[in-house]
């Protein structure tokens, strides 16, 4: 038995989007762009730092624009943002982005609550939206809302998150990205799907973006990983979800980029990422949006640290 | 790609030793035997359900053969004592127990703390316990600590581990667990070394004892069944780890029994357990001993429970 894991892998940071958008109060730009500029020098390949939704449907990011402008572009990250529609995409070519994530949902029933749009209009904004990125040097993933699993609709069906998958290939997109939304996945579900669109698009760059209400996000990633992903989103502390997905902050969380990294390393797969300043980055988003200790590698448990607590602390017995 | 996986899988109840262990108070024996009585109508195949240590050693336990006499033996779960020693075997084998785990702990610097004997006295114990249980109906497992990583000494050598499991084989030993006892292994390293285990020993009844320090238990446990392995050792509500560990309670934990059933039954991996019972009793451990909500499972984090949430709490927008 032999694990095929990738020799290096890509990490989008997803805080300012999936993490800002759940958080309950309205975080000010200041300390939006404070953050975001902290995490570009993590080493994280990408992060979608914001979203080009409409201001009412996301008013948590309706300081998009000005957090665009205000925000310090390295040569060595890839500013990504979320676009739901042709509107949000004028609004991120104007923002000078290097990358948008056109928004699918696949399931109707939270793509109806999402976005109040059916499938097909759905899809044809994302055909829009490439066609506008055309001629210019931004890069269109497509985000696949409920790859697997929606809260309203219980699990999608393969077929349907395959159909999916082709129409968005066809459509001209870069990347395509399947999303575990609701953080519901498993990781046989997982190897079947993914299995399933590279064995239809070989050559097509598949990204997983990764929620872990179940706790089997790292499963499905190693899952994923053996399938040939080796480009993952995740969320600095695990904070993010849908606006609209049930239940409070804490309940649906993304994978801490954190612990996802720490696994990568442990296990030998490079990223770009520097892991003890990305822990001194988690512990400051902890702090300052007072999220307590949300990983496993800000309660220590990295090898590192537990070597240090050994030598420390004494332990609790003699 | 294909995940070869188990069509069914063993599960093996931790929380009465493992748990109540580390438990920074003693639970009165009465508690004790409710809730070991509680968790036999679960499903569970297996529970560990006390220590036979020397009552200094680990007084939270001291009350063990009293708490074997007083549980409720059902025939559908195997009762497994620890035993540390030749001693400890004499009163395991006066307390009627099914099974032993007789320990080994691979690395010198958790050994020498826990046990204080040096690795050829401790496997001298197991052969000798193998040879009280001769005669009688008690099958002998041996479980390897640290056989990953331990806190004082760092990463095992997988010589090591593997040397001493064909030393407990040679013993004649039942089944051979390897424990995370730090809950710091990653799933290349669990794939490698179980898979050099099946190499030298194809016929070996191997399980893996699971903690999940660094959050990637579950992912090792995916790994771990892709090798072959389907028994695994976890405990209700995540509660346990070594006596000497370093760090608090809420630090070092086993897998949450619920978590792990959780995942094999998403998966199609059958278990006897029957979930919406085990979901009950791990509410009422954490009640009980004040544990908050400790798991994935208890935080609503099934499928049918997500499902039921969304139906009944309105999403946050609109």
């Amino acid at each position: 038995m032999d694990l095929s894991l990738p020799e290096s892998a890509t990490i989008v940071e997803m805080l300012p989007r999936d993490g800002f958008q759940r958080y309950p109060e309205f975080i000010p730009t200041d300390e939006k762009v404070e953050l975001i500029d902290a995490l570009s020098t993590t080493g994280v390949d990408e992060i979608e730092f914001t979203s080009f939704t409409h201001p009412k449907a996301v008013p948590s990011l309706r300081d998009a624009a000005e957090v665009a402008e205000r925000i310090e572009r390295r040569d060595d990250v890839c500013y990504r943002a979320l676009v739901p529609n042709t509107v949000g995409m004028e609004r991120a070519i104007d923002a000078d982005v290097d990358k948008v994530n056109a928004l699918v949902v696949i399931s109707d029933g939270y793509r109806e609550k999402n976005q109040g749009m059916s499938l097909e209009e759905n899809l044809e904004q994302v055909e829009a939206i490439v066609d506008l990125a055309d001629g210019t040097d931004i890069e269109v993933e497509a985000g696949l809302g409920t790859s697997f699993f929606c809260p309203y609709d219980g699990e999608i069906d393969a077929e349907q998150t395959l159909s999916v998958v082709d129409r968005v290939l066809e459509a001209g997109v870069d990347e395509v990205t399947l999303a575990t939304t609701m953080g519901m996945a498993d990781p046989r579900q997982v190897t079947e799907r993914l299995s399933a669109v590279y064995d239809r698009h070989p050559d097509a760059d598949v990204g997983l973006h990764l929620h872990d209400t179940n706790g089997m996000s790292l499963a499905n990633t190693l899952a994923a990983m053996q399938c040939g992903v080796s480009r993952f989103d995740t969320s600095v502390c695990g904070l993010g979800g849908g606006t609209i997905l049930p239940g409070g902050l804490g309940d649906v969380g993304n994978t801490p980029t954190e612990d996802l990294v720490n696994m990568l390393h442990d296990m030998g797969v490079r990223t770009n990422v520097d892991e003890e300043r990305l822990l001194e980055v988690a512990t400051n988003v902890a702090d300052r949006l007072d999220l307590g200790t949300p990983s496993r590698a800000l309660m220590g448990g990295t090898r590192e640290q537990v070597l240090e607590t050994a030598e420390t602390e004494p332990s609790r017995k003699k």
